[in-house]
């Protein structure tokens, strides 16, 4: 170990663990965290992230990656750290104080906004925050550099590698394909019945039991993990031996909380599947969000509502629920987690219809960032799409163009990551079935195992030493493209609702 | 303002919310941190700390305060703040790096020594980490600086502006005079009947419920603040407005939880009742460990063993545990809260024997600093005091001289602090009375907010604009004594026991 790497060494240790106290303060607030502390909250955080900022700006770390950004006797993981911490100063140098100052204060005036107007339907109050946060990120976008297209910039903050020129046509072919899956649904004669959801009752301390259960079963560790409530289900990590999901529980709606724990949990098993060596690292954690997403749609998606995950865990309900539960089949369950219906919410879409919802906000960012739509126009943009897409129109905008936070934090650029992560799931999945023979029979046994095991050493392990798309074509053999998640569905739905391909 | 002080409050801001970062990692340990990620919090916990000293012993907040330290211009609050930091920073400046280190290495290995020679029972094994200890302390102490007596430095780091000097003879008084009461009430024929607590069904779930409900009737804001479980207790606050208190539950020991309740509620109510205007400067936080434990001891002792507390909350009782208790009166209660008991243990003694307990460590623990006493002659020390002052012996050292992880610590000098908090505990309790002549009158009725209101009013507020000893003097008009403690137990206790002062 030359001494140049031990020094850089111990700057990303302290940098590391700035940011998990970052994580852990967040996670505090959404969870635990008396009311009345918010404001007092802001101001730690605030204090840790611009200590935070200081050290990633040190001119001595930017002499010590320049030094070792050539250095050929590095391991491939203290490489993958020099590379991405890089990647991670830069963002953060090249930006003047005002300008982060300037977003931050817009950020917290446009969620405000963006509440008030989403509670009163009109976007015309929100419009103006778009604009100037618009105005903000292209500013950012030419700061950080980029070829002649500011969205990239911004998407390369979320998915490092990735191009508006390979998703315009990969968004399109999927969205081309996508359309007549969606018809053919919409007029298919077999649909099934969800009606025992209704009849049942849902106990919220059952469904914390049943979670949990779940999250056993999927060999999330408990010992260096947990489940908490909150408003809204999120995961976080400091690191491998500290990973924090949660979960809301709805008395009306139990698989909600079913599919947030396979969601969050696949999530989490990606956090705890780092390897432990990377600790304190840049070569730890995620190399983007479609690949973190990628785990947490397999897990929810492709095992969650699957026929064979139910024949293993239908029995499990009727222990966690009771009686009125004797009757309903595994494919009775299979069924009603598996209803496609075009609907106005993203959150609650179903598989098939999801990634539309996608597409609409990439199309529509894209042209915002490029200054083909004014900021004015979006919800009439929005409508339009929403019925040619979807084939149906919000009655307003508070179920429509207003209904994400997204936007109104500046995030332009992130909705792409949760179609890729869907795209990626396939992919992952396709190459556990080939390496597994036995990996359906196994789940349909309630055993995980195999397959948490088989993305530890494929996937998670990884961490960011190999970027997300390298890493995705190395293990599976598949390049990115739209084929494999269509494949998927066809031929799940197709027995479902009686439909073939044309 | 003057623009020196400005650029102070801005130095208090970081340092303030550094601190209290390190406060929440600690809560977060303790309470729902998962089993694996204790090492890794040790790293976290240590980065801030590091982050935390380097900004303490900058040499611009040096300058700043030597240039603030005699200006007359300066509010009250403001003055306090200089003082307690230029205090604060004083005491991290003056050890050098490696005796910090050393302390903290020594801390940790002794810690898991003391553990280890608490379950063998043999103080021989843990002697050589005291004598260590003891010499990391001298030198410590030596470093602070003091004018022949190294305990003062350490005492003053729990205890500012208390001497060797005044402790030595109040707590020889204090002895003198507890050891004819415990003899008179040892001697006593009436006695106590705690029958009924074995005899009851005591629901962790419903102790749960009734500490919730005793910390709300003595008005702790629940939107500011939160209680857990824990493996042993605890309170801390990051600032006003997040004050969080721990508690545990044994089926067979209800009291336990209830006055538990009580004591971190006391500690709670101080936390919560700083002027909020002091936050994030050195003037806001208590003025020293015995003025917070005074007010964990007053609910506990004084209010939470008193007989008109048990007259409302006795009732409530019944509500919450059932019918069993229909026939158990008020005074049952509270003679089964008040047996006293000479016995080994420290945490388990009633208000009677409890100061013998701290008498005992202060007088061992001075002779170990001033060099009179040898570490290896602890053990001897200890039962022979236990024998004279208690009349008990312990039958190993397991529940005799290893009993508290204190001195694993290498924290000489705290012990004294309890006792301190006993006797500022009844001169808050008599000023009150003074003040509100229907106060016992209101807490037999179940309101206990009359109570809390004055001591927001006379100790809360205060912070640490004016130290401890001062602000009883001028609140209470008492001067440091043991009298007012003395007298208080005889009047509480007399009755009970059926005893009288000779």
């Amino acid at each position: 170990m030359s001494k140049q790497w031990n020094e850089l060494a111990e700057r990303m240790a302290e940098l590391k663990d700035l940011s998990s106290v970052i994580g852990l303060l967040s996670w505090d607030q959404e969870t635990v965290m008396p009311a009345k502390a918010g404001s007092s909250r802001a101001e730690q955080t605030a204090t840790i992230q611009t200590i935070l900022h200081e050290r990633l700006s040190h001119p001595r770390l930017g002499e010590l990656l320049e030094s070792l950004a050539g250095d050929a006797s590095l391991t491939a993981a203290q490489k993958a750290s020099v590379r991405n911490l890089t990647f991670e100063r830069n963002r953060a140098t090249k930006l003047p104080v005002g300008l982060v100052r300037e977003l931050a204060e817009t950020q917290s005036r446009s969620v405000e906004a963006w509440r008030s107007a989403r509670a009163s339907k009109k976007f015309s109050e929100f419009a103006p925050f778009v604009s100037k946060l618009i105005q903000i990120r292209q500013q950012q976008a030419d700061l950080w550099g980029h070829a002649g297209e500011r969205y990239d910039a911004l998407l390369q903050g979320y998915e490092p590698g990735m191009s508006t020129a390979r998703l315009e046509p990969l968004f399109a072919n999927l969205r081309q394909k996508l359309v007549p899956l969606v018809k053919a649904i919409a007029h298919a004669e077999k649909r099934p019945d969800a009606g025992f959801v209704k009849k049942n009752a849902w106990g919220t301390d059952k469904q914390w039991k049943f979670t949990m259960h779940l999250l056993e079963s999927m060999g999330f560790d408990l010992e260096a993990g947990r489940q908490d409530r909150s408003a809204h289900p999120f995961s976080s990590g400091a690191n491998v031996w500290d990973v924090r999901l949660t979960n809301r529980f709805d008395e009306a709606d139990p698989f909600s909380s079913f599919f947030s724990a396979l969601h969050e949990g696949g999530h989490g098993l990606y956090e705890q599947g780092f390897d432990p060596a990377l600790h304190r690292t840049y070569a730890t954690g995620a190399p983007s969000m479609g690949l973190h997403e990628s785990q947490s749609r397999l897990w929810e998606n492709l095992v969650g509502r699957s026929l064979p995950f139910w024949r293993a865990f239908s029995p499990k309900l009727r222990e966690h629920f009771g009686r009125e539960l004797e009757g309903v089949s595994a494919e009775q369950v299979h069924g009603a987690v598996n209803v496609v219906q075009p609907s106005l919410i993203r959150v609650e879409a179903d598989e098939v219809t999801y990634n539309l919802h996608i597409l609409l906000r990439f199309e529509l960012e894209l042209a915002l960032i490029r200054g083909d739509l004014a900021p004015k126009d979006l919800p009439g943009a929005w409508n339009e799409r929403m019925k040619s897409y979807l084939g149906v129109v919000p009655p307003h905008d508070g179920v429509g163009v207003l209904q994400d936070i997204h936007w109104s934090w500046g995030e332009f650029g992130y909705f792409p990551t949760y179609t890729l992560g869907n795209l990626y799931s396939v992919c992952w999945m396709e190459a556990a079935e080939k390496s597994l023979p036995k990996l359906w029979t196994e789940i349909e046994r309630g055993n995980l195992i195999p397959l948490r095991d088989w993305l530890r050493d494929n996937v998670h392990r990884n961490g960011y030493i190999e970027p997300a798309e390298p890493l995705v074509q190395r293990v599976t053999g598949a390049q990115l493209s739209e084929e494999p998640f269509l494949r998927y569905l066809w031929k799940k739905f197709g027995p479902i609702y009686g439909v073939h391909a044309a």
